[in-house]
């Protein structure tokens, strides 16, 4: 692994094989997937020879390889040969509909898909809607190739460090999904960012050297929170675990000493009702959760598991972190530790002091837009401040809470209510396993909130007095408007979601509209 | 403060002032200087009032403005306020000779110099000499302008992140003092970098939140390497102790709860000598050393006092810092601690095959020329790699090991001797305080070693043969050649020094030379 040639003296440009440079210091530490165990050297040499594979394809700078697969070593593989070879790494999102995934490699005129034996089929399925159809490697192919492959260093050539290196598109909740893209200088940025704020968390809620990695986001959503490139860069041991299973990624924890993931609330909720009731606690296992808002109640539930969830902020369109929480002023009131958190280094904030105070960010690493929509991309960065739609608020220490999307925010009787707050209150309800706030129209209020709840026990769903009455305290505390207690509650058996795991409130506000049953997802 | 405005969506310029943007998070910290406390949040109101009131005096982009302060709240605010403004700070090394400190300032063409009462009289006798004089500000002058200073945000530009933001010269060991520069988006990733190695140094070694800052390598060297910088963006309490003196450095650590410094070995030396035998251990200290080896006998004594030293490498050249040591495997072997360290990220490392092994770096923060001088600058970057003239190796773990300054090392017999090997043996015995080695020529071998010693007690110094002793074994074990074997003693009351505290070799070749006395020094 050699460091690329400067065009002058001191250059340096900010390019993601530049996170190899530290590699000599841990050649031996190992990566795991599969079953299979791969030193650091062996996955350094496996970057060349994926690299000679592609070129051997025809693969040449400036073209888009798509991969898609769960997450495993040749994922990794391509996180740093693709870019480094000049070509465009696409992440797609597999859980998306196969028309829409069809769309997003027609919109990235993709000419390579490395892809897993599992989305063989739907492959297959979409090539008829690609002209011309890219290439492609299945898993089997791509080992063949990795074999036959010069065994001899690639020139990886010296990069515009703006020179792009991912596209993935955004989930899509409304419309079409949107394409957005990250440079390698923004990469490495997020990258550098994240290990000053991450191995300066106190103990337990950190990720140091001596951390054993595994991702529960997919590696096909925002470059798994970019931990990938920082675990690689600090040569941590790393865990790939394939597709998610609750059963496998408790085993991997155990068996390969994991001290560190990130994840969506739904993921953790499914690992805790996958531990049985006497199992021992975990060893410490950390956990960054994003996504959607961290529940205290989720998080003391972990805890008590032995797992450490803290909150951390970001998007598709911020690369994606942009805030982490932490545990300082925490000791008193461990609910600080579900906040969106504190911005990280370089990562200015504001709060659009007209409406219903946006949040919007400054960083280095902040998509410059959606490609080919340039209506949207102006939308995004109004005023040169990258748009949220997430409303919030910065406290006096500078952490961050979220409110609420601004699409989710009810306005009933002139004021603003969050329906994610909504949401907290009334899942502290103990016969309530999941709830969702929609607000619905009404002439008299404007909009009125309407809770779908999710009883554990499906035969005695709660009705909505109780709901009122537990929710009546927090009205007289004045932490929710008196607009805000829902005169109705649907009881459902599971709530609809997205393809990344999000409650998906746009197909709920349709059931409202159409007054349809809500099919079951789950 | 506000983050700059920029030219496009999404574009982001690594500057200085980005290093703020979580200043919210810790408004309240405390930078202790000259016994007073300021909040972050006053410093950021000073940095903005400084730059008004260089404005005020006709300070433009691109102008150099000059400091000679000990360390200093001041110093802390010219290292932001002044490349912030698009200036040039120039940190004037105030231990160097006057002829020598007014080439410096005619060599930048410094237009305004800030400077303590104390070089009050040097400056008066200095500015004949500087044509067109600088204008200056005096310690009550600065507090004077900045009283008066608007109380409002000044409008900091938007600028190129390729601008220089300091400037300052290399100690001349060799000629004239060489002027190197750091541009701002050098000195972001300076900080980035350290803050990702040192957050993620096991406890006790390391620098992270909830650490208490003291610089003790001045702020006019090598940015006090960099960690004003990575101090302010991390919002650590800082603590700035004016001119060095060792009981002052003691009773600040004590007082203010300080537990992060660095320094060369000399000024922990003199530490360690100002420590009453009888005082119980210092609570937790820890101190990267550089500048010159750390012998693992002072290391071993620092750790008696509660002290915990270890070594980092770097130069003017660098920014400086390129590599940090850590403990990892060093519980076996502590000596570890006293290497030059691992190169940190984004650090690419090679050893010159040919010849004595010079190390060669690559890194995003290296001085890109020695200013009006394109002849060294070449020198310095043949191949694309920055030339440390320092003689060293590269371990199987990564680590780097520095044999010696290549103009020191000794060629005896065919054999390539290490200065700095031998006088870490010859400091072995018990009655020497310091030691020197200096290649002598000699007709018949190229050089021979002469040993410099300075005994503990002056009126019984140890003869050659004892040292010969004593060296025998690392000569039958293969660590030295039995051509370093040194023939000649001479004994001394001090070493001479340069100013920044290295041992001066060039003086005491110069003695060899001329056979005169050395001159006493301190």
């Amino acid at each position: 692994m050699h460091s690329v040639e400067p065009a002058s003296p001191g250059d340096y440009p900010l390019l993601i094989g530049q996170l190899l440079a530290n590699l000599p210091q841990f050649a031996e530490q190992e990566i795991v997937s599969e079953g299979q165990r791969f030193t650091y050297d062996t996955f350094a040499r496996r970057i060349h020879r994926l690299a000679h594979l592609l070129t051997g394809m025809g693969v040449k700078p400036g073209m888009v390889v798509a991969v898609m697969d769960w997450d495993s070593h040749r994922y990794l593989e391509a996180y740093f040969a693709v870019p480094m070879m000049g070509a465009v790494l696409q992440t797609v999102n597999v859980r998306l509909a196969p028309a829409q995934i069809a769309f997003t490699l027609r919109q990235t005129g993709a000419q390579l898909l490395i892809h897993h034996a599992d989305f063989a089929e739907l492959v297959a399925g979409i090539m008829p809607a690609l002209s011309p159809a890219p290439q492609f490697i299945a898993v089997e192919g791509y080992e063949a190739g990795l074999a036959v492959a010069p065994d001899e260093d690639f020139a990886f050539p010296l990069l515009d460090e703006n020179s792009l290196a991912t596209r993935f598109h955004t989930t899509g909740t409304s419309g079409d999904p949107k394409a957005v893209g990250f440079t390698h200088r923004q990469l490495v940025l997020h990258t550098m960012a994240l290990a000053g704020t991450l191995a300066n968390q106190p103990y337990g809620e950190g990720f140091r050297r001596g951390d054993v990695y595994m991702p529960m986001t997919p590696m096909f959503h925002v470059h798994a929170w970019g931990m990938p490139y920082l675990a690689t860069m600090m040569g941590a041991k790393q865990v790939y675990p394939g597709r998610y299973e609750p059963a496998r990624l408790l085993a991997l924890q155990r068996e390969e000493g994991v001290t560190f993931s990130h994840c969506v609330p739904t993921i953790l909720r499914m690992l805790l009702d996958a531990i049985p009731p006497e199992a021992p606690p975990l060893p410490r296992w950390t956990m960054i959760i994003g996504g959607s808002a961290l529940h205290e109640d989720l998080r003391r539930q972990a805890l008590e598991r032995g797992i450490v969830a803290l909150g951390g902020y970001g998007m598709s369109e911020t690369g994606p972190v942009v805030a982490v929480s932490r545990s300082e002023g925490a000791r008193s009131d461990p609910a600080l530790l579900c906040r969106a958190g504190y911005p990280v280094p370089l990562v200015w904030v504001r709060s659009d002091t007209d409406g219903p105070h946006e949040l919007q960010f400054r960083a280095p690493w902040l998509t410059r837009d959606y490609n080919g929509d340039p209506a949207a991309s102006r939308d995004l960065w109004r005023e040169g401040w990258l748009h949220t739609q997430d409303v919030g608020a910065i406290g006096p220490d500078g952490a961050i809470t979220i409110a609420d999307r601004m699409k989710d925010m009810i306005k009933s009787g002139g004021e603003w209510v969050s329906s994610l707050a909504l949401e907290a209150l009334c899942l502290t309800h103990p016969a309530l396993a999941e709830v969702a706030v929609i607000g619905m129209p009404d002439q008299r209020w404007g909009e009125r909130p309407v809770l779908f709840a999710v009883p554990l026990d499906a035969t005695v769903p709660p009705d909505i007095a109780e709901i009122r009455t537990l929710l009546q305290p927090a009205v007289e505390a004045g932490a929710i408007s008196r607009y805000a207690l829902p005169d109705r509650l649907i009881a459902i058996k599971s709530l609809p979601r997205t393809s990344v795991g999000k409650i998906d409130k746009k197909r709920l506000k349709a059931f409202l509209k159409d007054d349809q049953v809500i099919p079951k997802k789950r």
